[in-house]
């Protein structure tokens, strides 16, 4: 059984996006989680401080495409019987919390294969969703995209690595965009798995017009360059959609205007449909 | 490494109990994350529903102890990738939160040896903690001990394998207790160790009378009952102090008087002391 289809299955007991959130008084508070699996998400040559630290980030990114403030983590830790470096890994998770001040509460050890499962509490006035596109938005994207894939499949130079090994949480811009962006999701998959959930769960169509693409993936890929962008995950930007008289918030966020939403269904780039490539556990 | 040390260690941050909660207006929010490793927490004859079940009955379990009313579980699942039955799995995840009337809001899939962590969120008034036994409470503990430890050191009768099949967290009894108790803990481990938490963290000595031994595991274990008793772990029962005025809420949640708070520390029983043996991760 596929990821989605996975997580399809779940949707049937009635489970949307609002659903990991509670509402007190005009705060919402949201939840989120994401685990790290050493065997399949951890390079070789990762330290273990970076994986701690990046159990964390992953989570951050969930709480910022949600427009959250951060305000706690706690985590399982599965761990082999012999390993016996986990200082390292707590001092990676506890220096991320510090860093985005974030309150690290401790969790769960385990016996078993080495993976992390993070679990991250935030607050925010009003939640970022992937269902509320609305026709004629811009479509923007953070940052830049390609990096990751090309640490993995081309080379291991440091421009790349760096994107691996300490991305950065969107967690300001998120928080910016919460009061202005109709849709937000960040980019775990792969942007065309994450354009497709934003126009099926809004029921939309994105017609997308460009990627920002890093120019070194451009000099090592060549003309495989979009493709790259498109499908390279865990690059931890947010996609969001915008009404164009919020300009000046895209300019803040230093973000890129990649495409619009229009009446219909898919995403289309110069015409032709893009399909979710991206990555897909247990395919 | 012991989990008890990793514990340790983690707590070098300055992590408390109080730590993993919220407040608003009045009202704390909880949080806890418990995760069930297949290979070692799951016995060969447990379907996979039962097992989804327990995933979230342990994480209810964690929220009874802190007196919470639950809200809201999210959970991680790590598969391998030939993994058919998650359906199955999925199934006791929504029936247990369901029957708990609690919000079962999704989570992440990942590819990875079978496990499940859960993440619960709970509500209350005023939390129960681990650190709160004063000098003069009754030492109590709800419903019985031992049919776990004799499930799986003695025999597969069916009043065991009830006990570790479909334990029944004590939510409703925390939730009571939330008002009138002053430290409480649920049996994860065995209650020599929690007993000896409950010591330890709020600086008293716990001098242990009797416990709430099920007949059927005195019938089996005759004169090892109190030991299999002091060290069966997820029992999911609560261990809880509380001041003698309140004796008629220790009848209403069907608790036994087991001992007395007294100043000074560590856990004894007719003179011994108790160590923490019960179970322990990563010996």
């Amino acid at each position: 059984m596929k990821e989605t289809d996975i997580i399809n299955y779940i949707k049937k007991f009635g489970i949307e996006d609002e659903d990991a959130a509670y509402i007190k008084n005009d705060e919402y508070l949201c939840f989120t989680t994401d685990t790290l699996v050493f065997s399949t998400d951890v390079p070789e040559e990762m330290d273990l401080k970076t994986v701690g630290r990046k159990s964390v980030l992953m989570n951050l990114s969930d709480l910022a495409a949600m427009g959250c403030k951060p305000l706690l983590f706690l985590c399982s830790l599965n761990l082999p019987r012999d390993f016996s470096d986990i200082k390292k890994v707590i001092d990676g998770i506890h220096s991320a919390c510090k860093e985005y001040n974030m309150k690290y509460a401790g969790g769960d050890v385990n016996e078993g294969e080495l993976s992390i499962s993070g679990f991250a509490v935030g607050k925010s006035k009003r939640i970022l969703r992937r269902n509320a596109a609305k026709e004629d938005d811009l479509v923007c994207i953070t940052g830049d995209l390609g990096r990751v894939y090309c640490y993995f499949k081309e080379a291991k130079r440091d421009i790349f690595k760096e994107k691996v090994f300490n991305p950065v949480p969107r967690i300001k811009e998120g928080q910016i965009l919460s009061s202005y962006a109709n849709a937000c999701i960040d980019i775990s998959d792969g942007a065309s798995k994450e354009l497709n959930l934003i126009s099926e769960l809004s029921n939309v169509k994105i017609e997308l017009e460009t990627l920002p693409i890093h120019p070194s993936v451009i000099e090592i890929s060549k003309e495989k360059a979009f493709d790259y962008a498109l499908n390279s995950g865990e690059e931890f930007e947010l996609i969001f959609t915008i009404p164009k008289k919020y300009k000046n918030v895209i300019e803040k966020v230093n973000a890129t205007v990649v495409g619009r939403v229009k009446s219909g269904e898919g995403v289309f780039y110069k015409g032709k449909k893009i399909e979710k490539k991206g990555w897909e556990h247990l395919c």
